[in-house]
């Protein structure tokens, strides 16, 4: 293998060859994707560097890389021994990756970049800083030409067609949608760029993204037709048919490119900048027979509100979900109470055990976060082999995990006490608990945003001068990405929530190096009624799993918040018990029993 | 007197003499006022209609009165027996004023308006789709030229300045404040428009609009010198020699004008469309030395955060405002016990009698609202001597007065139980105090907007699918309009809440035919603590009265929200009890009692 010197060395060589003075290497996929296929992770292989959210910079004397604040202490390890410069987003008198190219650059250079990895963003606002100065982006494409030792294939895993059963439509009766929405928009045509957007379109699945049923593609949507850029091979017989007989054509997923440049037809493409590549949208604009409106991807709301169908389903699979949750448990107290010597990594073990035996079950929805004590401060902790916590009989274990079945994804936080607690684990638990409750039983006019809604949440933190640094909660694919939009509860969304939107609620306290506590359902939003001020909306939880009542301190709660509580775990017993063995209804019965004030 | 179709016939005369085939009368001052000198009310003279928010429309042949909601029923009374058609503002198939004006204009025509009472804001809208059709908007003067028979002279009450022991700050302080804002905004003057950020801006305090203690008056800033366009016999000899200290030149009213057409120094200046009248900016825009930047105005974010001294003062002020409430509520309580017969108008006599007896008292904020039973579900009732109601003992009486002191502005709603109260009115009660008390006892991140604070004050109604149809509470400024901008609580303020700020807090339930029930203190803003989180922020009241405990259902507020209440009257019986007789105290200490869940 060669080493971070040696490549930097060939890329500076192709560089010059290529006549760029710079080298831009972002971490992204050609779709904008939230987590990457492995095969596209060059920047790690030309920095040395595994985190996420990473930028790589390299001029003829000089590299730089960008780490955000989770990633500090982790790059700085990884980068020890290059010449490669750390460079702390969000520190004082850091520059940005744009400020640091328009400095590193002169009048008459360029700086290259692979165009297919690159959002159309992420090129605009290199060129706001680097056109006054004169200097080029220019599109190359040297991952592909020096990283070819050792790199992960394409992904290429079979593709197939979610049945209009679980999907509560068919793609015919999707692209029809699109068809009527893309011509109130003064459209004819869209460039899908987005997986998740493209695999609601068509039903489309794969397994190209760890923990993220989806393929490899484009779609270029017209009145008459959608091409489907793909390789045909991963799709099976009845895929084929079934998009033929929707009027979808396919095309290899390397036409995209040809295909775009060489279309002849006068259209007006709605391309979303934020998620279309800029080689894609550069051969958009490029070719003269089509007009380029850069618009939101309208496929990101339609995605948004659940259909009943989808609705259904999902109320069903987290039933499962919530029987493997009960298992894991009492499995994982079990042996906690026979002595067995357990960590972080055990959980995993044991939630896969019986999560992966529930029917129709795909994979996880993404990689679990068991977080023992302090390490469950980190929010995006995870265990590995190398570095893990072993379970002790006291404090705190957080585990945020979740399953993608054939019918729903889910995504569920528990904070499970393991012993004796600290008063301060105590409170922060139930101030937790009361905002999670208040998020829950929410009512409110169909005027209120997602950063409206937000505060409501947050005020049991805040009048304890506490917050959480993220979301209350994100929106939840259906088969799909565990992370998406357009709504969340945030203090920056101004999406209106509306029936049919599911969300999660997942409040938190976190404090460094003592303790992380974080407790989350999935919600679905719901009419409550219509009355003379208006429609009043709620909230239904979609997640059916008992919440630990022995770390609430006594007299906090409201009566209002304790009645929820109850009436949740009736709630919870009454739909997990009929699944469950005599001795498993009898754990959770003592789990789910009522509490007072 | 004239006749209602003989002012039109004299109008329509005028107007084709003019050559405008339509004219438009709005409401309006030609400062933006929201309560208008009896002087412009134009509108009222040609249509007979005495409400508020209405504008006249009269085409050679026809002629309507726009009016919303509060209004239909009155307009429809007054309007009977005129040409003139009602158009109810907001009904389904009802034009807008400027789709009527379009639809009613040919190609050639104009519609003429008086400049200096219509704002620019609504000639742009008129010109929006006036323009495309061909239809020019042509600025007269009518009102004038028409209406001399019986019209209240222009306001010239005699014009002060609010010393600087009570402002904080000098005119000459402020105008250096502006300076350096306009300078920041690339702008070299400002043209002030609204009489109450040129009253903050010079200190400058008169009485030309009922309960507003503001003078008729422009400003243009430059950054050598300030020209006060205003009446100067009306300023005393002390004023002006302040003003002329602080670099303040004065010249007449009517000035202004001729004033800005025949300026010659080039200066960019900023107007706001919002609230500068059409004359005056068209005026700037035609004088080719200057160049109009089209801004908010920044004396409003200034004003709208108190100085220390600003604060102290309006603490002070509202002991004394709660010490005349106090002596209202004990004498009204006796009156009625004593079996005397008292009606609405008894209310604001007594509450008159003790305001205007307290040290600093200058007038009331604005026309107290005391309504009784079902009329305090109409938010804008005024009892009139035509038609007001007698209190019985049963019921609530809604009391929503303030002053205007030398040292403050108070603003308070109190929801008084005459006698037996039904189980709605005593629910609906103890929801609204737990909004109330919610907002009160927020604490939030600075992020916060107005709208994001909004919802937590609403929560507790809507959880019983109850709401008001207003906001929960509008910025109060120091000794001026009870009304101002830029922050409120409100579903579509953007403003982030700041220290210094003052609100009110007024959350109601109004019921139509039943009752209306509203709690309102004003509020100061305060940072509570900054931490690893960010900076907390919260509330403080500033007003203390006793809040009614007789009608709280036992059981609904939470722990926290009656410890709020028992706080709160603790403190409220320690600042009023030095003030008050002996047998005032034991009547206020009742009235504190703590009370239980």
């Amino acid at each position: 293998m060669s080493s971070i010197p040696q490549r930097l060395a060939a890329l500076r060589a192709a560089m010059e060859a290529a006549g760029a003075a710079a080298y831009l290497i972002p971490t992204g996929d050609p779709h904008s994707s939230e987590y990457l296929p492995d095969h596209y992770n060059s920047r790690a292989y030309f920095s040395g560097f595994t985190g996420e959210n990473s930028t790589l910079v390299v001029t003829r004397t000089a590299s730089a890389l960008w780490a955000d604040g989770r990633f500090f202490v982790q790059a700085e390890k990884e980068l020890a021994g290059t010449e490669i410069e750390l460079m702390r987003m969000g520190e004082p008198g850091v520059p940005t990756v744009e400020q640091y190219c328009a400095d590193a650059l002169q009048e008459g250079e360029a700086l290259g970049l692979c165009g297919l990895t690159a959002s159309c963003k992420l090129v605009r606002s290199l060129q706001k800083l680097l056109d006054p100065k004169g200097v080029a982006v220019k599109t190359l494409n040297l991952e592909d030409e020096l990283w070819t030792e050792g790199r992960p294939p394409l992904p290429a895993t079979p593709a197939w067609l979610l049945p209009a059963e679980y999907a509560g439509a068919a793609p015919a009766d999707k692209l029809t949608r699109l068809r009527a929405k893309l011509a109130e928009l003064g459209c004819t045509a869209q460039l899908v760029g987005k997986l998740d957007n493209l695999a609601w379109l068509l039903n489309l699945r794969a397994m190209d993204i760890a923990c993220t049923p989806y393929a490899m593609a484009y779609c270029f949507v017209t009145e008459g037709e959608a091409v489907l850029f793909i390789n045909a091979a991963r799709l099976a017989d009845a895929a084929k048919a079934e998009l033929a007989a929707a009027g979808v054509r396919l095309a290899g997923y390397d036409e995209v490119l040809p295909f775009l440049a060489a279309y002849s037809a006068k259209q007006t493409v709605l391309a979303d900048p934020d998620s279309v590549n800029y080689a894609v949208f550069s051969a958009l604009e490029n070719n003269p027979a089509l007009t380029v409106k850069a618009l939101a991807d309208p496929l990101l709301p339609m995605k948004g509100v659940k259909n009943p169908t989808e609705l259904a389903h999902t109320r069903e699979c987290h039933i499962r979900d919530g029987v493997a949750m009960v298992r894991f448990q009492k499995e994982l107290e079990e042996r906690l109470a026979a002595g067995e010597a357990l960590t972080e990594l055990t959980v995993d073990e044991i939630l896969h055990k019986y999560r992966s035996a529930q029917d129709k079950f795909l994979t996880e929805s993404f990689g679990t976060i068991a977080a023992y004590g302090p390490n469950a401060a980190m929010m995006h902790y995870h265990a590995t082999e190398a570095s893990h916590a072993a379970l002790e009989r006291r404090g705190f274990l957080l585990v945020d995990c979740g399953g993608t079945y054939m019918d729903g994804t889910t995504d569920i936080t528990r904070t499970y006490p393991l012993g004796p607690l600290t008063e301060e684990e105590r409170l922060c638990y139930t101030w937790t608990l009361q905002s999670h409750i208040d998020m829950a039983r929410a009512v409110w006019l169909d005027y209120c945003t997602g950063q409206m809604l937000d505060t409501i949440a947050r005020e049991p933190l805040w009048l304890h001068l506490l917050n959480y640094r993220c979301g209350t909660g994100h929106s939840v694919s259906f088969v799909g990405n565990v992370h998406e939009g357009p709504h969340a509860l945030r203090p920056v969304n101004q999406v209106r929530f509306e029936p049919g939107m599911v969300v999660t609620d997942e409040p938190g306290v976190y404090e460094g190096g003592r303790l992380g506590i974080r407790i989350e359902n999935e919600l679905e939003c719901r009419e409550k009624e219509t009355n003379q001020y208006g429609r009043f909306l709620c909230f239904e939880p979609l997640t059916y799993v008992p919440i630990a009542t022995g770390p609430i301190v006594p007299g906090v709660l409201s009566r209002e918040q304790l009645d929820w509580l109850n009436a949740y775990h009736r709630a919870v017993y009454e739909k997990l018990a009929p699944r469950l063995t005599d001795g498993e209804r009898e754990w959770l019965a003592a789990k789910c029993a009522a509490i007072g004030a």
